[in-house]
């Protein structure tokens, strides 16, 4: 081993987590809650002999940094020292989410949207809005840590419900985590471009996941970060988009459209409860920076959004055709994997017995780096699987890497 | 009355919140937590014709608006897309606040350096690295609302301990609180320019608190946005400069000092918690923006911060020299207030048999605004006293807004 960090993570739910306290007590979530092990694995993914497809990044080469500058700077010598204080949400930014949101199919009001720090304090907040520790939520069997962290590791018992690889998670399987008693408090699913699997969910169960969260007064909280990185096949409407009982809480965040170092995002939520999800981000951190809200507003107000990811989704759909294209030609007989549309993630499952985590040391050995699958599994298992990034990798790369992998995958199945 | 905001708010200890529930349930934590009537109060004050003394923020017509756009435009083009990806936090800005740290007497490394977004968030955090609901807390009886947000808020049981005007909390109600069993799991004080009492803790009573902390093995945390806006007297240590045992945690902010949109804070804490606190940030919001972190390094690092200070400290004292000579020209008998050597807000108590948030709707009538001191006061009381802010006001207007005051209290007194 290279390092620690390349042995496998506990799944949550076999959690012991048997972390030595020290002279001071701790909180019980303190002792629930798992480092990420994703962090420290793109350290190591960051050695400059190795090509690293183990990100969740956008392309570094295409964000408009240029275009961000310039907005700051407008938008301090429109607004002077107000774009520095504290300051209410900006309207212009909630009332540009709404529009988008509306184009969608969403029926929404400015004063639904709440601007968050990106996509992760959104679930923090809407988490911590409906859930209490001990209590019953439902996530995907494979999901991304940061939804763990805001159900498991807040020690909600949670019920895990399977995707399908090209059909999105199993609604059936949902109904059933439902129905039990006691009722969940809590339910988080990725519709679009799920993160790690890359799959989205089909129109039709969108519908019938609104209907199950309606019907049996669920919140279902809908992640979705990933779904203007399209660049193939029809948009799909949200899950939002058809509830009509108030029962799906979205989330969004500019994050990988625009920006990570933004640190914005959104929550759209029923109307009754923006007083309730307001005293809760006080508590937390206030409010979002005002200077990068009407940077942003801004950036949407001069019509550079589309343009920006008509760029950005070109380019990513160029390098998943070329990932593909690679993956066919070296790992056509060793692994399956799935098709997204869009978004930043593929996932591959290995055929044979083969241990991602045990193998990520040879591969980072020979210079190529990815995030093995069963860091993502809330119950443990997928120890054959793992998901590549294609959005931050220079394309002329991604033929080495492929060849790297492959040859790492042929060792490790002998 | 003019709005419902104007009747007082429950204080939290005698709660009973009452708020009806939707369909869906609600996590314990949203019945408990309290809207601030704070964001409400401002919106109230900001109308044309009023004089806003209620307000918490630095003076508008001070903040180094160009100078900080330039950072943010020198790190673009300086960095350029690492500037705007997710990033480990700022190494330059971590030392730079250490250094600012060991300058005031507490051995520090850049790795016990957290970066937050703002003070609020080191607050958030530490109540949830320590606090679990229904544990017992110790916080200042007349206290920043935010403290009581991640205390009471949270369901804490909360024990409070009066604070003097003059020497700053009561250091034996302190240990008082300590000893009773169970033990507190957090303790929360404002050792500098109290928010909203202007006090600052004697540097003996600092050392004794430190001991405590360690003695009964409480965690102490010092919220400290205000330390560097002195503008009398001489520089204090923290409380984190007596802690030999790891038992205090340090809560900074950029907000006060530079600017609230920045929403950049820091935590000092011990090596031992680093990885935990870590953990608990990534599950909130991941990390601060880069962005910003880099454009605040870059401002210090060209030297602008003492300058910037200089100019600031100078206008607030100017400020509150006025505002003392109105308040003793008008209201001489009819009043007692704190000697603030710093930071933004002055405390007055009135006598005789006058509520502050009766008296209100007429103030803001006439032409002035402040907060009554009851929306600070975790188990009620405190009814005839209020908190000035001097630091956001132009000076010429601070003897109309002390002759309206002096004319509502002169009308309230009868």
């Amino acid at each position: 081993m290279l390092t620690g960090i390349t042995s496998p993570p506990q799944p949550y739910l076999s959690n012991g987590n048997g972390r030595p306290r020290p002279d001071m007590a701790l909180s019980a979530e303190t002792s629930t809650l798992k480092r990420s092990v994703m962090r420290e694995l793109l350290k190591l993914a960051a050695r400059p002999d190795v090509i690293s497809l183990a990100g969740g990044l956008p392309a570094s080469d295409l964000l408009p940094q240029a275009e961000l500058s310039e907005c700051v700077e407008a938008v301090l010598r429109r607004d002077g020292a107000r774009a520095l204080q504290y300051s209410p949400m900006d309207e212009a930014l909630r009332r540009w989410i709404c529009e988008s949101m509306r184009a969608r199919g969403v029926a929404c009001q400015p004063e639904q949207v709440h601007i968050t720090n990106g996509a992760q304090q959104g679930l923090a907040i809407l988490s911590r809005l409906f859930l209490d520790p001990g209590q019953p939520a439902v996530i995907e069997a494979v999901t991304f840590t940061g939804i763990q962290q805001v159900t498991a590791g807040r020690g909600a018992a949670v019920r895990t419900v399977p995707t399908d690889l090209s059909t999105g998670l199993d609604v059936a399987a949902l109904e059933e985590a439902f129905r039990r008693e006691p009722r969940p408090r809590l339910a988080v699913v990725i519709p679009d471009f799920h993160n790690p699997l890359g799959v989205s969910l089909t129109v039709e169960k969108r519908r019938r996941v609104a209907e199950l969260a309606a019907r049996y007064r669920v919140p279902v909280v809908e992640d979705d970060p990933y779904s203007a990185l399209r660049f193939a096949g029809e948009p799909r409407p949200p899950v939002k988009a058809f509830d009509e009982a108030g029962a799906v809480l979205y989330v969004g965040s500019f994050s990988k459209m625009l920006a990570p170092a933004l640190r914005l995002g959104w929550i759209v939520a029923p109307a009754a409860l923006a007083a309730q999800i307001t005293v809760l981000r006080e508590s937390i951190d206030l409010e979002s920076s005002t200077l990068i809200q009407r940077a942003v507003s801004l950036f949407v107000e001069r019509g550079l959004m589309d343009g920006h990811l008509a760029r950005f989704n070109a380019a990513n759909r160029c390098r998943r055709d070329l990932l593909f294209d690679e993956l066919d030609h070296y790992l056509g007989a060793a692994a399956t994997w799935t098709q997204p549309e869009g978004g930043l993630f593929v996932w591959l499952t290995l055929a044979g017995d083969i241990d991602t985590w045990e193998m990520l040391d040879r591969a980072i050995a020979a210079g190529v780096a990815y995030v093995p699958g069963a860091a993502f599994a809330v119950d443990g298992g997928f120890r054959n699987t793992l998901r590549l990034n294609f959005s931050n990798v220079q394309p002329e790369l991604i033929p080495v890497a492929v060849e790297r992998l492959a040859r790492v995958i042929g060792r490790a199945g002998k």
